[in-house]
């Protein structure tokens, strides 16, 4: 017998007109809510509070009109977990297999035999050039919509090995906040990330709010071709631009054509990105997730091969770049 | 005497109460009235309203919800004039000029010497390579901020010979209210443009409403620096994408991502864009401003080495491309 079947009828009712009766004054408690209830009280909340308020306070002299309100963020490490490993390179591992009966070719031929049969140290061996080979093989020879669909079909099942749940659930609670209070406050908010955009672009704007246009990431070439009668676009395996590190100003400048406001990272990657936002004009403000929390997340910085924050992490306090500390800020991680 | 000064005082406030009372309902009579005022009734015009009442009528067979609504817009002969010659290479032969004082070099220098000099004999022999060295010397080795200023200052004074106004005001009237018309349904508007994306960046926003990010063109390569301490970018004398021809659907799939519901072109550097969008599924519209009005603008076409209309001419009636007749479909041309 369910609980719910043990309340007498009329008790249902009542909690119905009981919620009812309280429903404006929880909107009014709503609207006065803390806009960031998983952050912890302390410096980097504090940053952020105190610096929307100062961008935003119309008549202040550090106001900036909407249209220069533009924040940008990385994602792996900054919006969701990159540990043990970079999603989209699991993704890569993942489709090689699912894709190796169509190409009998691989079973002889590197890395793509390593990386089938679980070869670890013939992959360790053949370095970064076999995941960029790998990618490409998976990423390319199809239109940027196929693709995408690749992309969500894993995401559907996929999960990750320690908090088994989708990728697009090991999502960092207190950064959606983030985004969502900028947005409230006039900002665009947009991607820029190392990752390919066309592996973002299909779940970013249902996960992030963040709609196509603003996802800013690495690009293959891509060729225009008639299919059949219609116009479509082939992706190429050759890299357009490479949108880490320097590649990130210049991708925020190509694609989105202003400089950030406010810029979060969490690696060396975005060691540029927080240099060009935060060396601009006026009020502006970088902070850098800093992933100090082995219990509820992953520890490391300065000798992680997968974002690396070393120095990104010794020039933050020169350059006035706000550390967030996983451990002490974020009352809440994943959501 | 002014003639203000001759009526007596109360009418002036009698005049200021009769605009108050009649206020509300000319808002009204605005909200209900033709939305495509510098339209002249024809298929055109009615191409357009039926388009756009077929994907926004919540229910319909052809309904787009409002993240699929992406209509592109051809900048040069679609949004502005583009004869006697385009607008950028105008300013690229000005700016030339004006920077000649501090390259002595250029006098003895071709085809700078012959462009400062006004040799077109010369010019002329040097070609379309010419061009692209005047373009590349004058709009590249600073950065993009640096390079709107200039672009923005020459605008400010600039005048269309033949029409003897700003060249910002050179666009076209009716291009206006179809923008105007497709944001008020849900749409975002892009340019797409053969010219560079820096150009028309810093004025696309003013003019036609149209944000920086929204804006798709030819772009240089950009390389990331610290200036005295600044983050800053350099524009490279180097061809980063041009979006021209089948360059458009590439740029629109990189920058925007998704294939649009509608475009509007003028010449055969439009055949992919209007291609790549009228070959999707479902409902789509693709469009083509004819200039066949020599005396309210300007008539060319299969000819013309500006803005030249000859493949996507023949081929529009088979690909369901609607013409636009200057002449005959647009009541006004210029604001």
């Amino acid at each position: 017998m369910s609980p719910i079947s043990t309340l007498p009828r009329r008790s249902l009712a009542g909690l119905l007109l009981a919620a009812a009766a309280t429903a404006p004054a929880q909107v009014h408690a709503q609207a006065q809510a803390d806009p960031l209830p998983s952050w912890r009280d302390g410096e980097a909340r504090r940053a952020i509070l105190d610096f929307l308020r100062a961008v935003t306070t119309e008549g202040g002299r550090e106001y900036r009109p909407p249209e220069e309100r533009l924040a940008v963020f990385d994602n792996d490490g900054t919006l969701w977990v990159e540990q043990p490993i970079y999603t989209q390179v699991v993704f890569a591992f993942d489709r090689l297999r699912a894709m190796a009966p169509q190409h009998p070719d691989w079973a002889s031929r590197e890395p793509f035999r390593a990386a089938i049969s679980g070869d670890k140290a013939a992959l360790a061996a053949a370095g970064e050039k076999a995941i960029v080979e790998i990618i490409a093989a998976t990423h390319t020879g199809m239109t940027p919509e196929a693709f995408r669909q690749t992309a969500l079909d894993w995401l559907a099942t996929a999960r990750h090995p320690r908090f088994d749940r989708p990728y697009t659930e090991c999502i960092y609670q207190p950064m959606l906040e983030v985004m969502r209070l900028f947005r409230a406050q006039g900002f665009r908010t947009c991607i820029v990330s190392g990752g390919t955009t066309e592996f973002m672009r299909p779940w970013a704007e249902r996960v992030y709010g963040v709609p196509p246009g603003q996802v800013v990431g690495t690009t293959f070439k891509l060729r225009y071709e008639l299919q059949r009668n219609r116009g479509e676009l082939l992706t190429l395996p050759e890299i357009d631009a490479v949108d880490d590190g320097p590649g990130k100003p210049v991708g925020i400048s190509r694609f989105i054509g202003q400089r950030p406001l406010a810029a979060f990272g969490n690696s060396d990657g975005d060691y540029e990105m927080l240099q060009y936002t935060t060396t601009g004009d006026g009020r502006r403000l970088g902070m850098i997730v800093h992933h100090d929390d082995a219990e509820r997340e992953f520890a490391y910085d300065r000798l992680s091969p997968i974002g690396r924050l070393d120095r990104a992490l010794r020039d933050a306090p020169a350059a006035g770049w706000q550390l967030i500390s996983m451990r002490q800020d974020w009352g809440q991680v994943l959501p």
